[in-house]
Order: structure tokens, then sequence, then C-alpha cells
């Protein structure tokens, strides 16, 4: 259940038939979860908690039928792979990978082996190809020193993608802890309409972030309630990563523009950006693409930034309600040296919703 | 009165003992206000309702001895003065001086009046100085097109710098709107303790943004519950300025990181960032000072990145109070065209947050 | 005469009509020049050697019917004006005037007496303007502190402003130095064929730097033979403005990148990036017009990222040449204190680069 | 040979001893060539002409020893990995990994398993670490597809890392091209005194960028005089990657400074920062250690701003003439499809640079 179904409001915008990314047509969302073992970390065999999320823009050739993206980075304590060349050629020309800290690597080989077996001329007709690889560091679940990540899981990430994907503590999410309670992946969707236009705003967000005082739902001090509930740990340390898409015709300046609002959501939610978080944000827009052998002048479809303000707002209640999402998705997870992930109480949260009267 | 005295609770960290920016020890700050004249706008004429607000890092020579200093771009549809070299260089070697747009040219005029009177090798021994003026739009209010701030005014607004200051409708903060409400100057402050240390971060800030709906206080939706309040208008345009001060020993890169938390202050009261909403945070430490002839290698003090997060949260919620303290302190105060921006309603305000079970 | 009609041969590129950044069509430049009084300086009393250029993008009302633009800081030891929002928003919606250091108040002041004179809706029907003002240091030879460029100048420098223009010591470049010869107003063009169409790219520069050794023309080490010419002195600090235009379709990424090109240029004559010089390029495009009052989708033409690099050499050699220019259009001025910067003597140069083989 | 043994000189600062990055005390260098099978490209199966080189900062636990760095990026065209977090936390935490596009996933996994090795506290008791790969497109030689680049050849460089070390067509140069030349790594230093201290410079870079007809050496226009030489082709694509190292004490601010200097070097040379090219500097200091695992507050040793010039332009310097070294350390070398990039002809550049006066 997202937070809707249980009664709660985030924002005021309309949702999408699916309150999920993949409202925007021609998303899809695939998951690889990878969960063994169990007790006392013994580095390189386990436990297991982790696995791979992978973000299509588009069904066709990616490489071939670029979009435009652009991305934010609020805090980079991170890793990310690819936003060099994003921001300099304002395009996104492979699935977007989530994967754990430590397995970027093998992420980028695996997300390789898909794009290289798709694309026969790179490396021999044209040129090479940016590999667009997230992380966050699930450590306190996982055995992420074993690398347990393999890339032909990231390949079978990305086949497996699909409109309809699970939320929660899957795919790149499983290891992955939110407000000392178990986080991971989490979505939503806002439809906004622009001079007589509709327009979808999707969020996924990979959330690993956050103290659980902190923790702050439709503005109640839900954490600060939940202060003493168990399974606390892991000092608060983490990171978050938000993906938007969206279907409104936006330059990559103005995707830049729409990637930085996803932290006004992140704040909503308890997110400080924390000097260990590192968070980081990519909008992509599917309403151009950019054929890789073009050579001719093109136009670029483009709203004007005077009407933007409705999209700005909406990225944010998305990725506001995606982040509790991926809690309220989430189930209670096990993991190494019985490090153990509560899933957020749902009784307890609507008890105190309706304390502070935010119950709809 | 500000929140705290109103049983508003925002956050969690301790204020410091005036709960404003000059709570942290050598920082002063001063306004002229600049109110004349009533009803239909007479271009250059008037009705004027506008100011200037400066922010003295210390009680010295600032070119002389200059402070670090960072800074954020949130949305940069704003027309800051001074940033370019910020980055660069590191270094505040000014009064920081707000006031409206137009007024711009003025302000640095005035600010170069002062600053060449003390030092006399500006331009002749050493090289030039790089003002720092930021701005807002104070047009729903104000005769901005009659620039009627003059270079007096900004020499005024240093000398009567001052450890205590008025805020709400004063200074640049004259003319200045927020969520539909009168705003304009606020501030705030709190302590952090660091390895034993204790460090204070304040905040002042600019207020002029924000949808009357989006206006949301320690997490309730006061703006909603206010929608129907009396004097509404201006299409929720605007922009914010935040200014951060901290005694905490931070170099130039810690000190554009802690800019950066601003927003999430900013975020947490309601501010989306619109598309014509210029907003900008600027933060300096007091903890080192770098000298203007210095040939020498220098050591600079500076807390390690892993013991920053405390500051981070301070910042955040240092700007969330001082943009509510911005209302709260603020009076009705009527403009051109009979435009009027009426005082968040004090009995009114407390009672939403009886409703919501935030009223301590 | 330019570098070409003296058999020096600066790149490989076909050059426009006039060799002039005003081969864009529809790219206008102005100059008010001020020269007063002699020998020791007198703050505020003079001599006075300094002045304003103004460059239009375009002939029509350009608040209503702004360009795209972008820029690069390459050394933000400068105090550029209206950087923040052109690279928020793409736009250039103003003249862009230069001029001295300390007049940058001043050219706001009289760059909004004209704006807000052709647009009566600016603050009171719609919002604010961005002016663009750029700078460099003229105080080895000028009266800075005095201040000597009045408001109207900068009107004056925009009204003046034609296809045929001045270069030199006129304008804001009046009073600069290069190399520590007489600098201050240089331009050139290039012509591009890309895809089967021509593409014009024209540079001008406000030249104020350099070391005297540093000094290289087509790759002839001219500083080093010179070292010993007189009229020495000011420590080689200084500035350089470097504005490129062009015909070809580009996004404001894109003319992010042109505008970085420019470094390439100005690497090539003996630019280093001195800490005290800020080095600041700004390029716009006048093929896309962006109405202010749009609201509905546009279609933004743009060449494709692959077919740039002619674009992108062109913009190195313009600006290259434009430097080289600035010097040679430049003649001998004392300045205060007997400060007196020489023009680089011509016949020497020729024999200089006769002796290297660099001579057509 | 390098270019002062040849009579070729570039700037006029003084070398050290090795005229190698390596003159920075505890820099060293290591490098994997691979280089096996000819003519005909069998995707997967050969030719291969490809490696890895490691560059150290020093002796010690960098991970546990951090030193500062900054970067630039001249043209994004490209995918460094670990830049976010150098921009972020200013620190650099592993050894700097150069090698070929394809291969940055292979070669954070063997960086990885040489960090996890020397640090079992990672992922476990403390955060993750950030990998710093760069790469360049060696395919006109190698079977790039092929990612003939295992893990383990990332950490036998590591390994390897002494003070002498070779250039040209090694480790990761081992298929690079420059100006339709062969390429690969070149190295050169340059000792500056500032204020009466000495301070050592040191460059490297992997040369993979460029059109014949651009290759300028000490001003000469040697790739025009060239064009007709044989072995072109390519369409002058590529990228360049470089690394400066210095003991002289600088911030995080101040190393993004220097990075931005060696673009002036490569302007120099011929580097027009074409749309193909990646173009990326990275720059560190030895002069301060950061430890891991510090908490109280530091002293960061710095030298003022004012006094950098020397080290600016001893970096374009010390680039430029290592971009020089790496065509004339490399050896003829032919690759893929019969594809064959020959050496710089010696007798034929000294015949050149004398033609132009430039030989000592």
């Amino acid at each position: 259940m997202k937070a809707p179904e249980l009664g709660i409001e985030i924002g005021t915008f309309e949702r999408g038939k699916r309150n999920s990314i993949t409202d925007v047509k021609g998303v899809k969302v695939g998951h690889v979860t990878l969960i063994k073992g169990k007790g006392k970390l013994i580095p390189g065999k386990g436990p297991v908690r982790t696995g791979v999320t992978a973000i299509l823009p588009h069904e066709g050739n990616i490489y071939k039928k670029k979009v435009l993206g652009g991305a934010f980075v609020m805090n980079g304590y991170s890793k990310p792979v690819g936003l060099i060349q994003l921001w300099e050629l304002g395009t996104i020309e492979t699935p977007i990978i989530l994967t754990n800290t430590l397995s970027i690597g093998t992420a980028i080989e695996g997300l390789l082996d898909y794009i290289l077996e798709e694309n026969e001329d790179i490396g021999i007709k044209t040129g090479s190809v940016n590999p667009i690889v997230l992380e966050c560091n699930d450590s306190y679940l996982n055995d992420i020193r074993g690398r347990h990540v393999k890339r032909e899981h990231v390949v079978e990430a990305i086949k497996n993608a699909s409109e309809n994907f699970e939320e929660g503590a899957v795919g790149a999410g499983t290891g992955m802890s939110a407000f000392e309670f178990k986080g991971g992946i989490g979505s939503s969707s806002r439809i906004v309409e622009i001079e007589g236009k509709k327009y979808t705003v999707g969020a996924l967000v990979l959330s690993n972030f956050g103290r659980r005082e902190d923790l702050t739902i439709a503005g109640v001090p839900v954490g600060i309630e939940l202060k003493d509930w168990p399974g606390r740990g892991g000092e608060g340390k983490g990171s978050i990563i938000m993906i938007i898409a969206t279907d409104a015709p936006l330059t990559h300046r103005q995707l830049n523009r729409l990637a930085k609002r996803a932290i006004v959501g992140l704040a909503r939610t308890g997110g400080y950006a924390y000097n260990g978080s590192g968070d980081i944000s990519l909008a992509f827009s599917t309403a151009n693409i950019i054929e890789h052998y073009e050579k001719e002048e093109i136009a670029i479809k483009s709203l004007p930034d005077p009407v933007l303000s409705p999209l700005f707002k909406a990225t944010a209640e998305a990725v506001e309600e995606a982040i509790v999402n991926s809690l309220l998705e989430a189930r209670t997870l096990d993991g190494r040296d019985n490090h153990i992930r509560y899933k957020l109480p749902e009784d307890k949260l609507i008890e105190i919703m309706e304390k502070y009267g935010r119950l709809r």
C-alpha cells in the first residue's frame, strides 16, 4: 500500500494511473533481487542483501535514440557514473542502473555487455558509450565487500523491465535503509496541466538515508514519535538516488532545473543531506529523441520557462511521496550480524497521522 | 514575537541568546527603511516601500581582513552580484548588501563609496574590490521603477549596523511579500556541539516568495488553512535570499556545502523554487581571517567533514525558522495601487497549530 | 590594420567581410570613449582614460525578443553581472555592457535607464530584467576611483551601436593594457561550413591581461623578443572579456561549450589566467528568438553536437586573432602618474614574425 | 628523448631532476601494457593494444591518508569516475587509474580489489571508497570491445609503481593516438620559487586527441608541415587526461584552479577540445594529509592566492611539454585492421623547428 491508500495525503496534484514512474509512457523498470544467507558477516560469503534496478526511458534502442536528461548533486559523497557526459551533451544513452556502492564497476560491465550486444557499431564505427550507474551503500544489512552483484544480474534487470514493478526491499533497494527503518525502492507520479495540456511527472527513489528522529511524513514528525521503536542503528548514514521522468518537452537545461526540485521533496521528508549521504537526482524527458547519427539541424521541443512552476512542484511532490512509499512498500528484513531493519509500522503510523490531524 | 515565543517549535537544536544571526560573535546588521506616499503607482514618484539591509561579518576592515564564504544558487532567476569571485577566491571582502532588484546598481555604487573611503589603496596600489549585493523584487508594493534607494542609504545601512536589529518589514524587507502575506527580514540561530566544542549557526533571510497554499509551518499546512484569508495576489512570484553565519572553522568548500543546506529549510516552509523565484544562499565563517596583503603560507582552520552533519541540520533549522520569523515579525503594509500585504494572523495561526497538535 | 593585413596568419578558416563580430547579421557595437586630463593621479579628478562599449545581439527590443546565450568563467577574479541568470534561463535580454571594474554599478544604472524606458511593463506587469555587465580594471592608466563613467554614457554607447565600429583604445578599451602594451577592443570573425551550410562566428575582446614575456602571436614568442621594449609595468595583472556571436543555431548548453573554447584562443596568445586576471567569455546565437511573453511549446533550432567541432575551432581562432587585433588597432596612450602604454611596434613585429618564418 | 634533449624549449621555468611527475616527492607511476595479435579486428579476440596506468600520490595507505585534489572538465564527452566526490570532499583516497573507455568498469573492480584488501574496515566499520578512474578511447588501434584489461592488471599497475617509469606507447597509452601520430603517456615537471621557497609541479598526460594539422610544438605549426606525412585517419577524435601533482600547499579550491590551467598547456599544442574529445584534468597536492578517522579541528596549509601565478604558468608549461613528450617518447605501432600510428618523425621535426627558428 502506498501513501494515498493509507489515507495519507502528500501534495495537491492528481496522481497517474499507477502512481508510479511508469505512468510516463514508455518508461519501464526491472529488478534483480539477491538474498542469501543469514547471520554473522563473513566478508565475501554473505549474508547477501542487495540487487540491481534498471530504469529504461523507452522501449527502443536507447543508444541510437537518446533522450534528453539532466542531473543535480545535492551532496556529492557519492560515486555516480555518467553525470559528466550528461552535463556536457545533455543526453542519456543507456538504461539507468541502480545498485550498491561497491558494485558500480560490475554494473558498468553488465550494462556494457547489454549495450555492446545491441550496438555492434560502438567502438568500431562510432565512439563509445556513457553508462549511467548510481548507487547507495547497503552495508548495514549486506556483505557489500562480497560484491555479490554479477554482470549478468544487470542484463537480467534490464530484460525484466516492465511497466509493473515491485517497490520496497527489491532490486537495488533490497538492502537499503531509510530513517533507520527498511527503505529501498519507492515510486509515485503526478499529473499537471499547462496551457491546456496534461503532462506526467514520475519519480522513482532508492532511499537509504536519514536519522530516525528526522522522519517527517506529510509534515508530521513521525520520526520523533517513533524514536524508541526498535531497530535503530547505522548512525543514520546513507544516501538517496532520485530519478524523475516526464513526458513534458524540456531541454537539458530545464531538466537540470527539474532535478534540482527533487531536493524539495527530499527535504520535506527529513532529508538534511548529512555529510555521509550522497544525494543525487537525475531527470529525463521522453518528449524529444536525439538520433545518434543525426548531422542535420534539429528542432528541440521545449515549454517556455515561465510555465514550468507546476512541473517543479509536481516533481517535489512525486519525490516526497516516492520516499514515503519506499518505506510503506518495504518489509522487515534482517541482514549481516543480525542487523534488522523493521518495516515502518503501519498501524502506529496511522495512529500518529490521526493524532496530528493529517489522516484523510 | 518569533516562533518559539508563540509556542511553535521548529527543529530540535538549542537557540542562541538573541535567536538571531548576530549570535555569531562580531556579526552586525543594519537597515535603512524607505516608506513614502500612498495609492496609485506613478512610476518614479511612488509609493515607496523599499530599503537596504547590510550584514557585516565582523567589526573591522572587511576588505583588509576577509572572511571565508560560500554560496549556492537554488534558482538563478536572480541578479546576485559578487558570487563569481566568491567561488573563485573563497573570500568575502565587503559588507553584504540586500535591496530591491532594480537597485543593485545603486547598491554597488553606495557600497563602493563606503569601501573606497575606508581603503585608499584600492585602484591605486592594490586591485579592485568585489561588492556583494543580493536582491528580491518588491514591486508588488513598491514603485520599483522609481529606484528610490540612493547610494547614501547603503552607506547609512552599513553604519547603522548593530547586534540588535529589527526584523519584518524593515530595510530590504520593507516591501517584500511571502506566501502572499507580508514578508521581509527574519532571523534565527542554533547552537551545535561537535567533539565537545560549541558552535553557533545564524541565519538571516529576505523572504519574498511563495504561493499562499504552500505555506508550511513546523510541518503544518497553514497556507491551505488560510487560503481564503484576504490579501492574495501577485501570482506567488518572488525570491529569497538566505545568509548563514557561523563561528565554526570551515573552508570555502565547506561553506558552499553549508549554503546548500539552507535549501532544506526553505523547502520545509513551502518553498518550491518556482520558475520566477531567485533563490540564493550565502554562508560565511568568522573563524579564519584572510589578510589582504598576505604572501606567506597560511593555515586554514577546518573541521573534518565527517563531523559536519550537526552544522548542516542546524543551518536548515535556522533558515526554516528565520523564514517563519520573517512572517511573524512583519506588519500589515499597503503599497502601490492599493495592494496590501497582511501580516500572517497570529491568533488564527495559533489556532491552526493547535488543531494540528503542533503547539508546545 | 588587423593581423591579416600585416601578413600575419592566425588559424585556417576564412574570415567574414569585416573580420569583425558584426559579420554576424544583426550584431552591432557602440562605444563611448572618455579621455581627459594628464599627469599625476588626483583621485576623483583624473586623468580619465576609460569608457563604455555596448554589444547588441540584434536591432529589436532585446528584452522582448531574447537570444540564447552561454558563458564560461576561466578565472573568476572578476565582477561580472548577469551570469547567474544566464546559466539558469539561458537567455540574454539586454545589450551587453563592458566598462571598468569600479563602474559596474553605474553601468547597471545606465543599462536600466535604457531598458526601462524601452519596456514600460518591467516592474509593473512583468518581472524585472537581468542586466549583463562585464569589466576589466583600467587603473594602470585611469583614475578608476574617480568613477568617471556616468549612466548617460551607457545609454549613449548603446545608441551609438553600428556594424562599423572602432577597435583599440576606444570605449571600454580606452584605458586597458595587454602584455604591458596598449590593449583594449579587438575583433575578428570566421566562416565555417557544416553539412553544406555556412555559419559565421565573430569575437570581440576587451583585452587587459598578460605579462610582456608571455605574448605569443601566431605561435611566435613576440613577448620574449620585445621584453626590453619600453613601457613595462603593472605587474602583468588584468583581465579579459571575450564575447562570441554566431548565427549557428545552438542551445544554451551548446553556447556554454562555445564560450569555453574562447579559452583556447586566449591561451594561444600567452594568456595563463594568472591569479589576478578575471577571464570571462560569453557566447550568444542569433538563430533562435525567445519571446518574453511566450507560453506555448516552442521549437529550438539546434545543430547536433557531433558537427560542432568546426565552430569550436573557429571560436578559438576568432578570439586569438581578436586579442592580437586589440594590440594592433591600439595606439600609444599615456595615463595617470605618467604611466604610458605603447602600441605594439608594428615594424618590429613584422621583423620578428619574419625571423620566425611566420610572415605570409 | 624528451623535448629539451632535442633542443626544443617549451616555456621558461626550470625542470625537475627527472622532468617527470615523479619529481614531486612521493609520487609514483606504474604501467601494465597489453599487446597481442595483429591484423583484422575480430571483436573480443584482438588485436590487443591497450593497458593500465596507475598514479600514486604517496607511498602510504592513500585511503587512510588522503591528499587534497581538484579537477576540471574542459570537455565532458568523457566517462571519468570519482570526480563528483572529489568536488564535494576535496580529497583523493585511491591511486588514480587510467585505462581505455570500455574498461572503466573493470578498472573500478581492480582498484577495489586493491583498496579493500588494504583496508579491512571499508564497508564494515567505515563507509565506502571513491575510486578515481579516467579514460580515453583507444579503438583506432585496439579491439576496445574485447575489454582485454582484467582487474588483476589494475592491481599489477599499482604494484609496479615507481619513480622511474616509461613514457609513450605504454600502460594506458599503449593504443592511444595524438594528432594522428602515436600518442600515449608523457610527463614533464617545472620548479617555481614563491616567496623564497621552491615548489615542484609535475604533469602526466594520456594523450589521445587532435587533428594532424592542429599540432603545434613550441608555437611552430608542425602539424601543417607534416599534414601529408603518412598514417592519417581516425577523424581526429579522441580525448586527453591531464594529471598534475605538486608539493605546494594548496586547498581543494586552489587545486581546482590549478587543474583549469592545464587547459592552457593543452591549447598551446593544438588542442581545441573538439566535440568528441573528453578533456579532463585533475590536480593534487602532497602537502596536506587528511586522516580518514580525524574528528578534531585541523589546519590546512595553503599559499595565499595572490602568489599562485607562477604555479599556474608552471602547470601550463608542464602539461604542454608532457603532451609533446608523449609524442616524442612514443614508437610506431600498428593495430586493428592494419591501422598504423607512426611516431612523430624526429629528424623531420628538428628540421621544421629549425626552419621556424625554434631550435635551441
